[in-house]
């Protein structure tokens, strides 16, 4: 059965004319919301979102992410195949960088441009609205094996998109932030491989200057009590047991973390 | 493949007894959230998220819309049928002007007084809440292919509501706020049609005696400059490039919009 | 047509990635979000959400709950099944009182311990979210017919959980607010019968010594007024029309209502 997966910063309302236009082209489709919710325009958030979720999907899944601060400007539409063979999924979206980290991370990717306009709005494209008018219906193609060909040329030069560096500074594990949630977890961008290559869990280690366990989860640590954790992305992640840890180290997306192993 | 979808000011929780009585009677029917966010008990508001929806949809889609501040009073329950014969799709919900505007913009409508208590809650109906007990099933028969005519008699006095007037006076055009959606974007009952008789994208128009530029898409103007352009439903609509024209203007449903062409 | 339904503090983003791991197990299965946004780690909240939503949904409905501030901890994951052969449904998620009233309402339940591996996510189990990683694939299982006897053994010391006492005390029958939803309805543990012995609608009562009129449904109140009613889970609630009783009376989640028949 087709799935369809949505990332947005589309907020409320609009996400459902996106799926009415879905359910015209390829009806019974299946649609999963990964998210609305999004900082508006903030294209490196909506790509961590695509990035760290898309592994859980399974084979032939079509996802359309749309954070687009450039609609109806030059910027390019694009349709890409990533993954082996027997385990590809797709990717539709506007040509940001949004799509690749989660594309790379399956492997292999073709990268077309979308141009094909009978695979777009019949009634036409608004200036405003690509989500609804350009994405979805060509993700509802591609959702009932239309080849992904059909969409235009393919193309190399696309707009890339990595979540920053991380790397050792003396003592220090450096690394930014990614993405906060709606909890205030304070997702970075250093992978597991790196922590566990210095640390392990029990130990302490300090969070831009402040002492904190390094620990397996939450309940490991008395309630409103910062930890450092590798959470459900694989990532390292800094939290407070039941409160928020972007308030309490004052962190936001794209901010700089040091770690310090003790 | 059956197509429902949910229009209503029930927030959290609530929609969820609804599908799970439509998915009783109707099983494997696709559920589509239009918004559950619409302001509490705003009519209009909800009349206005039906209108510019609908005509997205597939034909045979049912919506079911509640925003519905009589529930449990004398008002009465409407089903309706519109659009042609091939196209035709079905509202159900209150007998307040709820369904109006969206059914009569598909065209030809006939319009049903929903009286026969074999197509609402087995269990029983509430005096609060119809979405579940009543209009949840009704709407489920239909996607089911039940006919209309099953729900009651026919009716021709039901309660109508449109999105106001608006007009030339001297120099200004005059209109009002349908709608300002969740980024704060203030969409007008100003059509494009009208707007394009005296000005063309590119121009300069003064809204309520701020000038602005009428372009075609937010990446035309500055990041927190505003302005004019033709939304994504078919309406003059007012934007800050990433910031909210409801703030910058001061501007909520209802309010009224003076366009003057420079 | 199987069908799951999701309860969650999660809030965003974190649901898609249960959405994904279920559709790669149990394709075409339809998934209804109850809520995902009980307050973090409330299970009695979350509780209510399932024990007042259940009765609704069809037979064989599989429910996931996750409330679950010990996860990764020693606290064992669980899976019901409750009522009558014909129309029994599932429950999977913690073992700390969140599945219980639910389970319970529905008849007689048989109470199971999840312990098979095989039925967890095949890249591992992570500390931080058996929802993606236990709950979500036992539950697409079942949903897909597995026996329940196949997660594990059979367990009868599971963590109890109930909304609290009611009774009478002099003049005064006692409750306690189980629940105040997104309106500032405010829902308590006293069933209708209990009311309804003491009181008809259209009298007055007083509530933590106000006086307010016991009413069929809202419109029945001048706006901004306050009311007593049946509210559609069959408790008796407390609202204001138009406005917020959780607010006005200051009564949150856990609070004693005391209710004096006049």
């Amino acid at each position: 059965m087709p799935l369809i997966s949505l990332t947005t910063d589309f907020g409320d309302l609009y996400p459902a004319s996106m799926k009415a236009v879905i359910l015209g082209i390829s009806p019974g489709v299946q649609i999963i919301d990964v998210t609305h919710s999004i900082r508006r325009a903030s294209v490196r958030e909506g790509a961590f979102a695509l990035y760290s979720l898309a592994p859980y999907f399974p084979a032939k899944t079509v996802h359309i992410g749309v954070v687009d601060p450039g609609v109806g400007t030059s910027r390019r539409a694009l349709a890409i195949k990533a993954g082996k063979p027997e385990q590809e999924q797709f990717f539709v979206g506007p040509d940001n960088g949004l799509l690749i980290p989660a594309a790379r991370c399956l492997g292999e990717m073709e990268v077309y441009e979308i141009t094909n306009k009978d695979m777009m709005l019949k009634s036409g494209v608004s200036a405003t609205f690509h989500g609804r008018d350009v994405f979805a219906p060509v993700g509802a193609y591609l959702s009932k094996g239309t080849s992904i060909k059909e969409v235009g040329p393919q193309v190399s030069d696309f707009v890339d998109l990595d979540f920053g560096n991380f790397g050792i500074d003396g003592p220090f594990l450096m690394g930014e932030v990614v993405f906060a949630d709606s909890f205030g977890n304070v997702i970075t961008n250093i992978p597991e491989d790196v922590i566990f290559k210095f640390s392990t869990f029990g130990s302490q280690v300090e969070v831009n200057g402040r002492r904190v366990s390094f620990v397996q989860t939450y309940g490991f640590v008395g309630q409103d009590e910062p930890l450092a954790l590798i959470g459900s992305h694989g990532f390292l992640e800094i939290a407070v047991n039941k409160g928020s840890a972007a308030l309490q180290f004052g962190l936001k997306n794209g901010d700089q973390v040091a770690i310090k192993i003790m």
